[in-house]
């Protein structure tokens, strides 16, 4: 009986914040999950606070600590995803099914103690699977672990998502399902291009640097996670049943349609910096990104070419985000005094336009044809970065938008037959 | 030098959710665990969930589940006092003194596995014993504790008083402080009696029977937790430094006055219950109470008596708290018809008035100049219980400030000079 039950296939939900912010929408959840058992799957679920409730912790402890101390802000902060499993397990109960609610010390995810930002370092499966194996929908907490010390530690930003992964990964799950508002990964953020496909199938590859690139569906963290352990994640909507998209590793077989571009992508959240006139000496660039790692600035493209005004100097142009901008500018002043040299020109004006797809790697002219589209809609390139199965370009912001619908229009994104595929 | 600081007390401070209700109030904690370290104390605080975010917590799994599994309630509410610890250590921080905050998993309070009403099965000091050695303040989430699963589990009604005094059992402490909105414990209500005066020193004793009574300051079960291990406690003011009241061991040679009543209390949550015209047989009082036993419904005084109609019968009175009245009318019916006799009559108009006193021991003619004083005030007195150390009355509730006023003055308990007390 337990070894037939065993063959049921074990499947990870995870919800987040907005899909529990009420009673009503809580309720949904249950029965979604609740349907997804009853078509003979296990079911562990992941589950991030209400709606606001992190946010709203965070102020308050902003009203008693100016500079709150780490280690109690994930006391603090876990309270709120404690709070939606119970609650969560409770709806399902109301419904007439078996579910129990796991906290930190009960999920086996042990991390280090670096608070806020903590990494897993070792999972242990054992309770989660003796529920599910006596019937229970188990339902978790998402977002936080227990260091060596039990002290509460908390994943950093898409911490759900990581958890999510991460009992997938311990429990063996056949799938982690991310619920989202929105229906799955798209070609094109939809608001910007209307005919923007629904991806039925990306590799984890595509995803990771779509994530990079400005896509907000789900953090680097845990696609790496899913990469790294081949556990297929399946974004889709929890305000509906259809199908979504499926984040899976690259088959050495191609069994899927490998078009040579996947998505496009933009990112407004960007700016350049420029330091012109650089003495052309070795450790410059050392000295002044060392000075923006210190401030915990991350640096994305950067570009070095040759002074166009003076032979002997260097100019390194690189971008940052706009959120970073004005602390950035402001540390490398003293690093150009240091330098006895440079200047700094900057613009928040910019944006990231970028193309995905691992076909790039087997077809030459790519980034040519991406070049020719910019140009032919009157867009003028100001950075470009490439890697195996990406191509970005800086631009002027107020034409990110239009070259995205260039772009999606010549790799002709919308057109793409999807693929028959088994989900 | 760690030797040295093993010599200054120790000190458990035990906030309630009124003293932590918002952020003033909770700095205002903060400056006042401060200054009691500051004094040259150890300290250990333990505090409730902030105002009213328990009831909140419980309205909203209403809306979710009708009839929520005590499990799950235990997980939900108990994240309350873990936000309110995380805050209050924040807080303390930011006055500038080391402090870390601890939820059940870090406690070390064991209970079992009765959710909602866990009792203390081990206490295992020692990580918060290391932390108050490192300077730290350890700012304790009440009315928690893990079960032998690692599941949360929670203490019950007064849950927090009954965690401060376990830890400081566990911790050796040299006092427990429970901070409330009241000055102490006094010799009757000041708001029904002006001429109510604060009881200097109290014996656990009769604070068990105030407790029991209607003072509803602090629960019965955490006085008797220490009561057996013979913690003093120290009942005060959050809001102001005065002296409380301290509830301490009976002496063996007593050092502190002794009066013969101690303190005046009246419970007008109170309802009386009489079967009259019960066949005079044996077993009846078992039928009558094992079926409101089965129902969880307290009973507090019993008075049996012959009938006053008819030879061979039995009148049985009781009380019950107000609100089990109607469930245990409607309890008692089937077994009154299974008796084949008797009948119910009752009253929602009582209240019972007590008097309180280790004195009473060793004076005669207490409850005689009890009775005496109602009697002159035109109070009738409808049942009389009586213990070692109290007794109590059952009277109109009309009546009720009336007869404590009369009582308090009676006793003289406006005009007891407190003795000097090295507090």
């Amino acid at each position: 009986m337990s070894g037939d039950r065993e063959h049921r296939p074990l499947v990870v939900m995870k919800f987040g914040g907005s899909s529990v912010a009420n009673p009503d929408r809580m309720k949904n959840v249950a029965r979604r999950i609740i349907d997804k058992k009853r078509e003979g799957n296990r079911c562990v679920v992941v589950v991030s606070a209400m709606g606001d409730t992190t946010d709203d912790l965070i102020d308050l402890s902003k009203k008693i600590n100016a500079d709150p101390p780490d280690r109690e802000m994930d006391l603090l902060m876990s309270a709120g995803e404690q709070i939606s499993s119970a609650l969560l397990a409770m709806a399902i109960q109301a419904e007439g099914e078996k579910a129990a609610a796991f906290f930190a010390p009960q999920l086996g995810i042990r991390t280090d103690s670096v608070h806020t930002k903590a990494r897993i370092v070792e999972i242990d499966g054992t309770r989660l699977q003796k529920e599910i194996t006596n019937g229970n929908i188990a339902v978790c907490a998402g977002f936080q672990g227990l260091d060596a010390s039990n002290d509460i530690t908390t994943l950093g930003r898409g911490g759900s998502d990581t958890t999510a992964v991460a009992l997938a990964v311990a429990l063996k799950a056949d799938v982690c399902e991310v619920y989202t508002d929105v229906d799955g990964i798209y070609t094109a953020d939809p608001r910007v291009v209307p005919e923007a496909r629904k991806i039925e199938r990306i590799y984890f590859d595509e995803m990771l640097e779509l994530a990079s690139l400005g896509a907000k569906v789900m953090m680097n963290r845990s696609i790496e996670f899913a990469k790294k352990y081949n556990i297929p994640l399946h974004v889709r909507s929890s305000l509906n049943g259809n199908a979504g998209s499926w984040i899976i590793e690259e088959e050495e077989t191609p069994m899927m349609e490998r078009p040579i571009v996947r998505a496009v992508a933009a990112d407004k959240d960007q700016a350049r910096i420029t330091a012109i006139d650089l003495p052309d000496v070795p450790g410059v660039a050392a000295k002044l990104f060392g000075g923006l790692a210190e401030s915990n600035i991350n640096v994305d493209m950067i570009v070095q070419s040759s002074s166009e005004h003076e032979i002997g100097k260097n100019d390194i142009a690189f971008t940052v985000a706009s959120t970073d901008l004005k602390r950035a500018v402001e540390r490398l002043k003293p690093v150009l005094k240091d330098l006895s040299g440079g200047s700094i020109v900057f613009s928040d004006d910019v944006a990231k336009v970028s193309i995905v797809g691992v076909g790039m790697r087997s077809h030459a002219g790519v980034a040519a044809k991406m070049f020719k589209s910019l140009a032919a809609a009157g867009v003028n390139i100001e950075m470009i970065s490439t890697s195996e199965i990406k191509v970005s370009c800086i631009i002027s912001r107020s034409k990110a938008d239009e070259a995205v619908r260039r772009l999606h229009a010549a790799f002709e994104l919308g057109r793409q037959a999807p693929v028959a595929a088994g989900a």
